[in-house]
């Protein structure tokens, strides 16, 4: 899409909260320094997020010689904010104040025979139940909930499109769920997710093009360009793994073969490994979660064979990270999501040499690859993120200003305003 | 980078002249409507390219019941823009009025051996004399010349960094160019200026997300991305060409393997038709361009192993070109570039069907591919071009106000007022 001055503002308005969010208490004068801004427009800006509730004032600093500086921080109190993180085999929902600090969660586990929607959704409905009772935050400051689920989802309809791991086809995820949570929803997937949270709070922030390699069971790459997330004309941007790196090479569920999820995925990783010796005690054929344990653990004690399965899965990443440094040449690279936390350091470092071996000079030097700072579920984060930008973009545009975040968002938003015990338990958002 | 409100100012100018050269006469009205701007954006943008004589008032038209309104239109004699292709095996040079037509051109052939730095200057120098002279223009309305060399520039410093075809290391283009031509001087390389063609004057055209597939002795992918060009942090962004789509594959002269450039670079296509047919009479062993014409004639002639010569080409290309529609998801591909050119719908039926057969679903549906509507060399036009962008830049920040390009302009212009008949072959620059 092309960037209008509607998007320029909003881009404005969030980096100007993401800034008070790093750093709290700050001054105008700060803000405008940090990001750029002229010291009139982060003003208004400002001012529109202290009349939203999600700024406070908070005093004054001595300025040398001048007036002292009014400083503002982030209201932490005023709203609560919900992640959901539907994965392959569970379902984690977190709950964040204003300042993005988690206050509850919640963790449902799924068996593969477990995954129909209807199944899925009664688990999200569950630990969003959950987690708004365990902080016993009234359900009229919850200001609205991200839910990230894996494969392509049109945002527009809450619609998941396609759902690969579990065969889902135009599953209306978003309508199935408002049929039991009353606040405000916005879909979207975990590529996604994990880089609006690197953006946001993680290792992209501040960055102008950053790529979020996410590796878990699938894999993809968030694209931070310009400063701001790279969707593409259709939301489906980031399909990295699915793009060719061994031409008519592994199969893939995706019905081409050679993708670099067949070789970077955790079931590809698997893969790599029972190449490498088919009878390892490492290999849970069943349980790929327990599989990566099992082999990050015998890497840190040094098994040969551990060792060269993630030497042998960073020489395939590192070609697939090198395309990405060759064709966006970005100034950083962030491994993130749970296979990247479970093989950490090692695997870090044979992909830092890997892609080495494959970029060109000029961009290899100016991109960084690191693995994600963010401590927490970087979905649940990002997700959370999704539905502070839908409050943000909902808030000022008004009710009525359309959008399909603000269209849902509306009438939800007005139900929950009535408080109640468990939200999320009863039917009460008219249908979107 | 990060977007700045001085690069949004900057692309708005841009995007003003944009649709005033694509249609001239018009109104502030009729701009503020085909831009998204607001009607006193475009007042200013109109007000600043007036004051350049880069426009001109060509009176009013009638609104219904409204005041007359003013109408302008490019100013094309206002100036005159000369774009360098440096190619592999020429040199090319078009001299441009302001509205973007070609006045005269000028091309000088290189042969294998005569590729060192100092030759190419000769024949840049001597290909720009040619053109002044022919168009008849006083030096003092050149505005710039955008120079393209293939590889990886600095256009900070003037620099190839790394040419591949010709093993050129940090050559200091621009200066070694300084010495002869006192007009301001504009470095990038054929992919980028393939991009800003198609942005100004082709497909990508009010789109938001385009790629431009440069088809030539090498390979690459210039990239819109947000309505502007993408360049990466180190300037060297769309290095496609040099993306894995063959683990340990064919060769590469960048020292890896498998790069998309060995099956789909001239030298790349010539290597499958002999791969089929090893004795083909369509091989000119020492003349790419010989065979790829050759190419195109025996499969317009219906010639089976041509035919199939293509399609083994496209069955490459296609898998490469869905990379990028799965990682980026554009609105639009443009094949450009000579191989592009010769082998026109044939090639383009062969890549449309491979794009499908590996492109997932979503992002699919949403992209075009599309042969270069741009009838002339799209690389002369889009270093034309950058050399429009940077007179505009530099006009309006002033020749104190920093950047390189108006560091490097503002001497030349200075030195260009005074009138000469052939500037190209007087030193008169002072070291920039």
């Amino acid at each position: 899409m092309k960037r209008t001055s509607r998007d320029i503002r909003t881009a404005n308005r969030y980096g100007v909260l993401r800034q008070i969010i790093a750093r709290s208490p700050t001054s105008r004068q700060e803000l405008a320094a940090a990001t750029g801004l002229s010291l009139a427009t982060v003003a208004t800006l400002v001012g529109e997020l202290l009349d939203l509730g999600m700024l406070t004032e908070v005093g004054f600093e001595d300025s040398a010689g001048g007036r002292p500086r009014g400083l503002v921080a982030v209201n932490a109190s005023g709203g609560a904010l919900i992640g959901v993180d539907i994965a392959e085999t569970y379902v984690r929902v977190e709950l964040f104040d204003l300042a993005l600090n988690v206050l509850a969660r919640a963790r449902e586990g799924m068996c593969p025979g477990g995954t129909l929607p209807e199944q899925v959704v009664g688990h999200v409905v569950s630990a969003v139940g959950s987690v708004v009772t365990q902080a016993g935050v009234e359900g009229a400051r919850v200001l609205g909930v991200g839910v990230s689920v894996p494969g392509q989802v049109d945002r527009e309809t809450g619609t998941s499109e396609y759902a690969p791991n579990w065969d889902w086809h135009d599953v209306p995820l978003l309508d199935l769920l408002a049929e039991h949570i009353a606040y405000p929803l916005h879909l979207d997937n975990p590529l996604r997710a994990c880089a609006v949270a690197e953006l946001w709070f993680g290792a992209a922030r501040g960055r102008g093009d950053a790529v979020v390699v996410n590796l878990g069971t699938g894999v993809g790459a968030g694209l931070v360009l310009g400063g701001g997330l790279h969707r593409g004309v259709s939301n489906s941007a980031g399909e990295w793994g699915h793009t060719t790196l061994v031409l008519d090479g592994r199969p893939c569920h995706c019905g081409d073969r050679g993708c670099v999820e067949t070789y970077a995925g955790a079931p590809g990783i698997m893969l790599n490994l029972r190449e490498l010796s088919p009878d390892s005690p490492l290999l849970h054929p069943e349980d790929q979660t327990a599989t990566i344990d099992a082999l990050a653990r015998a890497v840190a004690a040094g098994d040969p064979v551990a060792v060269q399965a993630v030497r042998d899965t960073a020489r395939y990443l590192g070609a697939a990270i090198a395309n990405l440094v060759n064709l966006l040449d970005p100034e950083v690279v962030v491994l993130s999501s749970w296979v990247a936390a479970a093989l950490g350091e090692p695997l870090l470092r044979e992909v830092r040499e890997a892609v080495a071996r494959h970029a060109l000079k000029r961009p290899l030097a100016g991109t960084e690859i690191v693995l994600s700072p963010i401590p927490t579920d970087p979905v649940c984060l990002g997700a959370a993120t999704f539905a502070l930008e839908g409050a943000l973009s909902s808030a000022v545009r008004g009710p009525a200003a359309g959008g399909p975040a603000a269209r849902r968002a509306a009438p939800a938003a007005r139900t929950a305003s009535a408080p109640r015990t468990d939200p999320a338990r009863s039917r009460t958002a008219p249908p979107a």
